[in-house]
């Protein structure tokens, strides 16, 4: 029921999937009489769907904290509870995404091990596989050393089940690749990771900067909350700029808006590479639930590919795998620091 | 002669600026044989210049600790000192950013009462005088609640003097716009902000986000050097990640290619509008003294650019401006610290 277009974008997305997915099924919350209405109008697909009456409604504006104490008997809560129950395999929501964080932290918990969950996001890149993942997008502005261990685990198992990576290689966001530079709990997390990556199986490729974000020479992008936030806003902001000057520069003449013409198919390819409706879906990380968050401007298409992910993500099994992961991180981590602490006694 | 490509790139840069400001004079810092010879080579440039010989050379892997320690006889000292001493207006120098910064606060001193010195960059927007000024974009990790607003002032008077903007607006840097979001030193200075904005005549228009900097609802954006060193180099790699991406996809078809050629005019208005040589020149601001530095990549066009900002802000008397405000800024804060401590009490 949240986002900037209501759920007539929702239900317009979930038709465009359940059109490619044959066997996909939606359990979806809202007041049923305006949800019928909508659904009736697509062929088919009520056929599919579940509805469960929710009347509340978490609006865009509503903070946390508030979502929280009053939250019960709105629809982003029904949804996560059908997915504590164990019915759904994945929550998709467009609406608030720090109420919906925090409503997630309350109904799913963190899973064992980790103290902050993160959002995932994935980043137009030059790899073979397109995308890059980056993460915190923005779950929490702090991280400390563990916390930034643990997303290293997390980002990787997403990169390995998601983007089909067989040995992901993880960066640390760094004002630049030395050693010494940083904040301290980035060079405690620099420090730890070559050995927890040796057991882990992936490749530690240690500090990149803003330009390395689409870059070849990393898969997964780790980072505090703060500063992933303020780079992918940065990063849609720029491609955003650069493509209404590029708009402003073909229409400037009669010339060039022929060319503009000819070149129309490029064009539509260009910009299909670059349209963030297509790596749509931030995934939270981190809880027992897999939890998807689709943009609040999300139209049809933007929906669709949050849906997909989602239910690639449940096939795949990925929230097992994760929280093995998550559990051998915490094993991992404790080896870790009884090594350091032996190191430091013998010193 | 520092900087990815030595001092031929340099003296380029110098020659291009000679040509266009016929009263511009240069102080060259380096080893006199090698400045000599690549001076010589171009006209009329070698009388319009005085060579200072600095055997010294601080390299692009140099630690900021070295270079304090022994950094007296490198050609990055001796500009400095050319500042220091008032025989030069401003330095500009492409050499590796960290040593510079420290440099310039061991030998030009920070102005009195700026804790943390900044570095403001342009960044390409929707306003009508084409750039926005970011900063601090990475001379210190850290900043706090003072430190945001000191650079508030020196980023305002520096739009008002380098683009000409009698009220700029100013935006602090946050992960969304409502007043509860971000880290406690920015809420701190966003508390303060309104009432300096009204005694120092601009506008603070409050919290911006990432997609914010092209925009035109803001001239100036303040936050920490890490995130604004990530912001910056996120947006750099994305402008040049879409310029990749459009010429793979001019290049696809004869059609497309023949279009591009077609379009050839507009592609390279584009480019220019989009080209981060034209903005280069980050300054240094609150020290003693004016420092420009130049891109580390910078070819002639770029180090003309950062020449040509150097030259301008030494014309307009920036630097007793800047002092002025920054002395502003002092009164301003012990008012507001005042007024705060004064409703407090009452409360």
């Amino acid at each position: 029921m949240g986002g900037d277009r209501g759920p007539a974008a929702v239900v317009a997305g979930m038709a465009e999937s359940a059109e490619k997915n044959p066997d996909i099924r939606f359990i979806v919350h809202g007041p049923r009489a305006e949800l019928e209405a909508l659904i009736s109008r697509r062929s088919g697909l009520a056929e599919r769907c579940d509805i469960r009456d929710a009347a509340g409604v978490v609006t865009m504006d509503d903070k946390p904290s508030q979502v929280l104490r009053k939250g019960e008997g709105t629809s982003m809560w029904s949804a996560l509870e059908s997915v504590r129950s164990g019915e759904a395999v994945a929550a998709v929501s467009c609406g608030n995404t720090g109420a919906l964080m925090a409503l997630s932290m309350l109904r799913l918990r963190k899973l064992p091990g980790v103290n902050r969950p993160a959002i995932a996001c994935l980043w137009p890149s030059r790899n073979p596989q397109g995308f890059n993942v980056m993460l915190d997008c923005g779950a929490d502005i702090r991280a400390d050393a563990q916390d930034l261990i643990t997303y290293a685990l997390m980002g990787m198992s997403y990169a390995r089940n998601g983007l089909g990576l067989a040995r992901p290689r993880v960066g640390l966001l760094n004002v630049g690749t030395e050693d010494h530079k940083g904040r301290p709990e980035m060079k405690q997390a620099h420090e730890m990771l070559p050995a927890i990556a040796e057991t882990a199986n992936f490749d530690y490729v240690g500090f990149v900067e803003g330009g390395d974000l689409p870059s070849s020479r990393v898969d997964v992008i780790v980072t505090d909350g703060f500063t992933g936030n303020v780079a992918l806003k940065t990063g849609e902001g720029t491609a955003k700029l650069v493509g209404e000057f590029m708009r402003e520069a073909f229409a400037n003449s009669i010339l060039s808006k022929f060319a503009a013409l000819l070149a129309m198919t490029s064009l539509k390819r260009l910009q299909k590479r670059m349209d963030p409706r297509r790596v749509n879906g931030g995934i939270f990380l981190g809880l027992n639930g897999t939890v998807v968050k689709s943009h609040g401007s999300a139209d049809a298409t933007g929906n669709a590919a949050a849906i997909k992910l989602a239910y690639e993500l449940g096939k795949s099994g990925f929230q097992d795998r994760l929280a093995a992961r998550v559990a051998q991180s915490i094993a991992l981590g404790a080896a870790v620091n009884d090594k350091k602490s032996d190191s430091e006694g013998a010193a």
